[in-house]
């Protein structure tokens, strides 16, 4: 993973001639190339831990196995949200850890935590460090230091039940090794988010993630069955059975509590028999409003394909779904990119009752083609993202769900905040949005922004992203569907739940975290 | 609804002839016939509340809303399990509580929290009074009283969203209400648990029901979408989304409480367009292991009936799953319902691709005579065991869930613990089994016993119940499917979750609810 972009270094490539020519036409981007500053230049804060601290941890999980060599704390500062990325290229890492520890097992990890406990360290649990919302930067000024724990070495799939169809994974494993291991088995996972290539189990589970195929398989937090969770105070076992009137769902406690309770160990999924076949496809609806029509009469009254998105119809005229087309497309209308995956013949029947239902809606079919191209590409954006920030644009991302009668003023309410705010900075932005998960009652928006950057383009975002976060929540939206609350969305998640709901949240805390070491900050205001 | 049975009195019907035989001949049911003792005889404790407390109670909801004779109290005690209906036809009362407190709203509801807070009165939420897990019976002792809390007043449809298709209802809604008031709108609830007749959508939610049609409508803890609850220390609106990654869900902390956090005021739930058609059959395998897997297979690669049981092959051969057929048939092998409901089309896909997999893997044809004759049948169980009761025979059920693989374990282990302790203490039973929900990765198992009742059957079956609940725990099973915790099953809850769970809950009880009025002893052990 680079340092200071997005992925594997050797697939960064430059930034494709038509989006340049659009960034400079339609954005006014004309700053110079702005470069990342290198590694041995990145200000680092003095690392705070006592020797003596660093020797009891390397106590518990082997000295090879607690490091503090600056490459090492760089490597697990904060995440890869856009503000994240512009700071540590610009030489920040003020919020490195003091030291970064790779537990073995569940039992070093209650140890890390015993040590940690009693001498007020600050723990961030780090699965893929692909964190979009600030969830890797939490508050540890009031801690003596603070520790990434690294999960890595938590990396098995440790038993699979082909009868119940369910598998069994610790949290450091990364999606595409997770999934060849239950490949080899005739499984498939089917969870693909963006962050798929470098994204954890854990995370998943912490930040309740949801794939581009979340339509046929599920989200993350729908695929969980169990749970082991190492805390300061012990340890969680949850999920007897698929479902269960006895009490409330605890599972559902652990899920999206991004690393504040305590540290996933173990997750138990579903999984399901490997595809025979997939086949994606493309259809074209006159208008955003058209096309979510459509999509809503799949989650609702099915047959619902495997993927489902559809693009608004700036989205689909800049060609954002089709990242090998950006800028040269010029497509009118919304593009709507309808995968099927599964046994041959009932992807057969699903996809011709599902092309009866979208062509009764108005759409036009395009055949594979724009399909095929949106799933070549399907991982690439982060990538885009790198090349783009190397040019001087910003772009960056987020989202939200609400029910379907609720769609239109939550759509309109957001593109209009982002817009006006970043217009009224001089930057005046692209605002594209696709809806990329359904329900049978709502579905999610997810926004990409692309602008100049200005002068400080940290500042200039943080304007535009709070006025996106207050017209969501004023139009009634959640503060996050997939990405999670971290640091950055905490004061609007408090909005959303209510005070008497933090309340109970942070007694669950001090429950399970007494000394609050887990993730200071993250999701719940810092302690009163 | 009886107040010393199940329903209504004027369906009472004796017991069929050919039960009485089976009853004589299988079980060596002897006793005389023993009927209940007249209402005006059970013994009721002296009330508790001082007249202030019920002026303030009063004041609060109206005078007229305020109870406190005996027949209010009788009728608000503990709930419809057998051990409930042989005390209160004994004539024992002693759990009543002091006064009947009807409030109209949720500001009303918020208003009774808080003098019972004050004044330090237990409250009893009270919705069809159809607990069968004593979650009805709270340990008020400590407290200076106890109220039932009835929610009958709180009874509109408040709003159908028919874009999103939702429903917003308020808790005391009793179901065919609820169902009604939806039909006039085109919509279904699709909920129809054995205890549909007069159980309360208010008690769905909190003790997490599951309906017949679960495999078609899903569990209504899966159609719940927004939740408003009153708590002595406020409001919690929650739900914003079908889905969010906004941190835990916190809906499904309040799903499956109880009670024991707060009242719950306004449920929004998924609703479904009214089917079309509904078609019910039957079909026959010669195993119980036969049929499991024969269900397995549907509910892993579909396609779902909206209806899919199985009985054992005792159950089978009694002939439970058609009440009107009970003793008569001596059908062998195991019985399959299997029923689709929806637009006619789609059901007759369903119900031939479902034919397929019955017939292959091993399945008989029927025809729809058995299936209309469960779907005729469906609510009459409660009504039998009216009919056993008062002649002496000791009928009840108790249920739990697991995942596909365990499922042969868990089945025998609970039969031969039921069987073995009834037969030890000289009152063999008839144990039969059915699967009525199924997920893709495991099931629900739902036992039903019949006895003689012995010298003292509530003692009796006590032995028999704390045998079937080690044996599930230690199976790995879940102490309830779709019962609920209760008092019954509050101490095996506890064993199931772990002593860091439970202080999990209890935290946040005494963050909602500091006094500890709500519902005191059901689902977590009394406070230490």
């Amino acid at each position: 993973m680079a340092w200071n972009g997005w992925g594997d270094p050797a697939r960064a490539a430059p930034l494709p001639q038509p989006v340049a020519a659009l960034l400079h036409d339609l954005l006014g981007v004309r700053t110079p190339h702005t470069p990342s500053i290198p590694m041995g230049k990145v200000r680092l804060g003095a690392p705070r831990l006592p020797g003596e601290a660093l020797t009891e941890l390397a106590h518990a999980v082997g000295d090879a196995h607690v490091r503090a060599d600056a490459e090492s704390r760089i490597r697990h500062t904060r995440g890869k949200s856009t503000p994240d990325l512009l700071r540590i290229r610009a030489g920040d890492a003020a919020d490195a850890p003091d030291a970064v520890v790779l537990p073995a097992s569940h039992e070093e990890v209650l140890q890390v935590l015993r040590i940690c406990t009693e001498r007020r360290i600050a723990v961030v649990p780090f699965g893929g460090g692909t964190s979009v919302v600030g969830g890797l930067a939490p508050r540890a000024a009031d801690f003596t230091g603070v520790i990434a724990l690294d999960l890595r070495r938590l990396d098995a799939l440790v038993e699979v039940d082909p009868v119940s169809r369910t598998a069994t994974l610790q949290p450091g494993l990364r999606a595409p090794r997770a999934e060849a291991l239950l490949r080899e088995k005739g499984f498939t996972l089917g969870h693909f988010p963006q962050s798929y290539e470098w994204a954890s189990i854990g995370g998943f589970a912490a930040a309740r993630s949801s794939g581009q195929a979340s339509a046929g398989y599920g989200r993350f937090d729908e695929m969980v069955l169990a749970l082991t969770v190492a805390t300061p105070q012990g340890t969680l076992r949850l999920g007897r059975a698929p479902r269960s009137a006895a009490g409330p769902d605890l599972r559902q406690l652990v899920l999206g509590s991004e690393g504040t309770f305590g540290v996933i160990t173990s997750v138990t999924v579903r999984v399901h028999p490997a595809p025979e076949t997939a086949v994606y496809e493309g259809w074209r609806f006159p208008t955003f409003e058209a096309g979510t029509a459509a999509l809503r009469r799949l989650a609702q009254d099915g047959p619902l394909p495997t993927v489902l998105r559809l693009s608004d119809e700036t989205e689909t005229m800049i060609g954002l779904a089709r990242p090998d087309r950006i800028g040269t497309g010029g497509d009118s209308g919304c593009l709507v990119i309808a995968g099927f995956e599964g046994e041959a013949a009932e992807v057969a029947r699903r996809r011709e009752a599902a092309a009866g239902v979208l062509a009764d809606a108005g759409g036009q079919e395009l055949g594979p083609e724009p399909g095929e191209s949106w799933e070549h590409g399907r991982f690439n954006a982060p990538y885009l993202r790198d090349a783009l920030l190397e040019v001087g644009a910003f772009a960056e991302t987020l989202e939200t769900a609400t029910f379907w009668s609720q769609i239109p003023e939550l759509y309109a309410a957001v593109r209009t905040a982002l817009t006006d705010t970043l217009t009224a900075a001089g930057t005046p932005p692209v605002v594209m949005c696709h809806i990329s998960h359904v329900y049978p009652a709502g579905a999610s928006l997810y926004f990409t922004v692309v602008s100049a950057q200005g002068d400080d383009a940290v500042a200039h975002w943080t304007r535009a992203k709070r006025a996106a976060c207050d017209a969501i929540i004023a139009a009634g939206g959640t503060i996050s569907h997939h990405h999670g609350v971290g640091t950055d969305h905490r004061d609007w998640y408090a909005a959303e739940v209510g005070p008497l709901a933090v309340d109970v949240l942070r007694a669950v805390k001090e429950r399970l975290d007494p000394a609050g070491i887990l993730n200071p900050g993250v999701l719940l205001p810092p302690a009163r």
